[in-house]
C-alpha cells in the first residue's frame, strides 16, 4: 500500500473536480464543489441515523439504493438544507436537473451534499450558477481535488485529503477521498460529508460491504461534540477504470481493497477530529484488554465524549479522576481495581493509575505529555483480548466563542 | 402543601446540623458538614452507578441495606475520596468511628458523604478534627441548615436547599433538603450529593419507594454535563418525631408525602442544573403529547445535553435547528413534518418551527427570549398523551475555564 501525500478525490483514475465562489453565504470564498467521472460509478453510502434527515440525504439515499449509477456529486458549503420541508427537497430536484443537463448524464446520476445552518432555504439560482461553473471547470488535476476539499469547509481550519494506491494483478488501484466536519460530529453508523472516489472494478455488493463494515471503526469511532448531524453523509465511487479485474469475492484482493479504504476512511475521520471546532489537540482513546470489541467501543467513546476529560486535555491537566470516571459510566463492568491508565503522545509515555489509585507520578511531566498536539489516553482493562480506538478533540473557550454566535 | 423559604436539613423536628472549616483543601471557607437526628431514622438512598464508586458511597449503601437504622451524616467537600483504594475505605471507617464516639450512636448509624477531585487521599487527622467541631456546634436553627448547605459546595456559587409541609392527620410533617452539584452532573437513576430530612413516620418499605420513584422525575432528568460522577449520593432519613401516624399503605397520606418529596427534589435538582458550572442560564427542555413518558423522557434529555443548543442558549442565539438535531438523534421515531417547536420565558413565547420548516419568527424577540435567566425549550411532539421534563445550563467560556484548570 503505497500512501499519496497530496491526493484526493482526482487521484483515482478518470475523477475530475471543482471547487468555485457561488456566494451562498460567505463572502469571498469558495462554497461549492463538483465531483465527476467519466466513467459510470457503482455508489455506496452511509447516511445520518438522525430521525431529522435532510434533503440532500434523502436525496442521496434514493439514488444510492435505486440508481443504476452514479457520476457526479454536487455539494454547498454554508446551508445545510435540513428542517427546509418540501421547499428544500424541490431545490435538490433543481440542482441535480441542471448539473444532469450540462454533464449529459441522468439526473438519477447526480448526487448531492449540503453543509451549514440548518433551517434556511438554498438560494436556488446561486446554486444553478454555481453548478455551471463548476461543469465548466472541471480538471483531473491534484489541485482540483483540493479545490474541491476546501470549498466544503464550513468552521473547518484546514482542508482534508486523503489517497492510497494498491496493486491488483500488475494494475495499480487508487482509493482517494476528501471530507468536511468540524462541529455536530458524532457519526452514528453514518458520517460526516465524505466522499472517496476509487478506480477499482468491484461489484456493487462488495463495495458496499466493505463501506458498511469500515464506517464502524473510523466515522463511528469520532466525536466532536456528541451531536449527530441532519446532514451526515459518506459516499463511496468506484469506476473501474483501474483496469483490475472486477473483486466479486472475498479474497486478496477485497482484502487489499478494503486496507485502502480503511486507510482513507480512518485518515480522513481523524483529521475532522483534531479540527473538531475549536480544538488544540487530537484526543485519541485507546482501550485494550477488554472482554468484547463491543465494550473496548463503548469504553473509548466514553471518554472521549466526556466534557470534563475533554477541558483536562485542553488545560493540559493530567486529572486522570475524570477519565477513570468515564469509562466507570460507559455501561460497561469492570474492575476499577484492576485496570492501569496511562497518557502518552510523542513526548513520552506515563502511567497514572494501577491497583485502584494513583501512581506516584510526575505531574511535571504528565503535563508536557498533554501538552502535545496528538494526546492518547490509554486504558488497559485486563480482561480479555478486544481494543478499539476512538478520537475527538479538547473542548476549549473557542469551541463555547464559535457555537454561541454561529449564525452571525 | 406549604413551601417554607428558608429551610433546609434542620426544618423538620428533630435535626440538627453544623458546617465549619476543616482545611481539607480550600483556604478560609467551610469544607465539612453534619447532619444530625434526636433519633434513630430510616434510612433510604439512592447511589451513583458508576463502575467506579467512591469510597463513601460504598459505605452508605452498605448501611442504607443493612443498619437497623441511621442518626447522622458527616460530609466533606475538596476531596471525592474516589479512586482510593482500600486505604480511601479506611479513612470511611475511621471518620464514621470518630463521629459515633461522640455522638454516642452506633459506627453503623453514621452515613458519609464527600465530593471533590478524585484520585487523592483525605488528610484522615484534619477530617476527625473536624467532626470533632461538627459535632460540638450542632445546631436545630434555619441558620445550622445553611452552614450546613454552604460547607458541602465545590464549584457551587450559591448554596441549594428546600424544605416544604404539610399535614397528615392533624400533625405538621416537614420535608427538608440540601444539595450540591455543579459539574460531572448527569445522575443516572442515582443523584448528586442531596440529603433530605423529614419528620414523617413512614414505613421503610414505603420511604425507599418514595424515593426510587420520585429520582426518576427529579435528579435524573437534569444534566450539566453528561458525566456521571462516582460520588452520586441521595440520602433521605426519615425520624418520625412529626408523630403522625406511621404511614404504611400508599394512600392519601402517602400521596401527600410523595408529593412534598416530590417538591424538595425537584426543587434541589433544579437549583443544581441553573448553577452548573459556569452557567449564566437554567435551561429547561419540555416535551410534550410525546407519545410513552419514557420517549418524552429521551427527547428532553437529548436536546438537555446537546453541546450546540446549550451553545446557543448561551448566545441568546435562537439557533432551532440544533435543538431539532438534538431530538432527532435522540433515538426516537418522530415525524419532522409535524413536531412544532416554541422558546419560552418569563419574557415571552415563541413558536419557531411548524410544518417542516421555519415559521416566520422575529430572531430580535427570539433573542430576548432566549436572555432570560430561565429558557424554556417545548417541542410538541402531536404524537400521544406523554411529557417530560429535563433541565440543564448553557455551556459558556467560564464552563471551559472552570474545567481546564479545577486542580490549580
Amino acid at each position: 500500500m503505497n500512501i499519496l501525500k497530496e491526493g484526493g478525490v482526482t487521484a483515482a483514475k478518470g475523477f475530475k473536480a471543482a471547487g468555485t465562489e457561488a456566494g451562498i453565504k460567505y463572502k469571498n470564498r469558495k462554497d461549492m464543489a463538483m465531483i465527476y467521472s467519466e466513467a459510470p460509478c457503482k455508489a455506496a453510502g452511509t447516511f445520518t441515523t438522525n430521525v431529522v434527515k435532510a434533503a440532500p440525504v434523502l436525496w442521496d439515499k434514493e439514488i444510492v439504493e435505486h440508481s443504476d449509477f452514479a457520476q457526479a456529486v454536487v455539494v454547498n458549503a454554508g446551508i445545510a438544507n435540513a428542517g427546509t420541508g418540501k421547499e428544500g427537497y424541490a431545490y435538490c430536484e433543481k440542482t441535480a436537473k441542471k448539473a444532469a443537463a450540462l454533464l449529459k448524464i441522468p439526473e438519477n446520476a447526480v448526487l448531492l451534499g449540503s453543509t451549514g445552518v440548518i433551517g434556511m432555504q438554498l438560494p436556488i439560482e446561486k446554486i444553478e450558477a454555481g453548478v455551471e461553473k463548476l461543469a465548466g471547470g472541471l480538471q483531473a488535476a491534484t489541485e482540483a481535488g483540493t479545490q474541491a476539499a476546501e470549498a466544503i469547509m464550513t468552521t473547518d481550519t484546514v482542508s482534508k485529503q486523503a489517497a492510497v494506491t494498491f496493486e491488483v494483478g500488475g494494475k495499480t488501484v487508487t482509493v482517494g477521498g476528501m471530507c468536511k466536519g468540524s462541529g455536530m460530529i458524532h457519526p452514528n453508523m453514518c458520517t460526516m460529508l465524505s466522499f472517496v472516489t476509487t478506480d477499482a472494478a468491484i461489484s456493487k455488493e462488495l463495495l458496499e460491504e466493505a463501506v458498511k463494515e469500515d464506517v464502524k471503526d473510523t466515522y463511528n469511532m469520532i466525536s466532536v461534540d456528541g451531536d449527530t448531524s441532519t446532514n451526515d453523509t459518506l459516499l463511496v465511487l468506484a469506476n473501474g477504470l483501474a483496469g483490475n479485474e472486477e473483486i466479486v469475492e472475498k479474497g486478496e484482493d477485497y482484502r487489499k481493497f478494503c486496507e485502502a479504504l480503511h486507510y482513507v476512511n480512518e485518515t480522513l475521520a481523524k483529521k475532522m477530529a483534531g479540527d473538531g471546532e475549536g480544538a488544540t489537540a487530537l484526543f485519541e482513546v485507546k482501550v485494550i484488554h477488554a472482554k468484547t470489541k463491543e465494550e473496548a467501543k463503548i469504553l473509548s467513546k466514553s471518554v472521549v465524549c466526556s466534557s470534563l476529560s475533554k477541558a483536562a486535555v485542553f488545560g493540559h491537566d493530567a486529572n486522570w479522576g475524570r477519565f477513570l470516571c468515564a469509562l466507570g459510566y460507559a455501561g460497561v463492568d469492570f474492575d476499577p481495581e484492576k485496570v492501569e491508565l496511562f497518557f502518552e503522545s510523542r513526548s513520552g509515555r506515563i502511567q497514572i493509575y494501577k491497583d485502584g489509585t494513583s501512581t506516584d507520578y510526575s505531574e511535571e511531566e504528565a503535563s508536557k505529555i498533554l501538552s502535545d498536539p496528538e494526546v492518547t489516553f490509554l486504558a488497559d482493562m485486563k480482561m480479555g483480548e478486544a481494543s478499539a480506538c476512538a478520537w475527538g478533540c479538547d473542548l476549549s473557550y473557542d469551541y463555547v466563542k464559535i457555537n454561541a454566535d454561529y449564525r452571525s
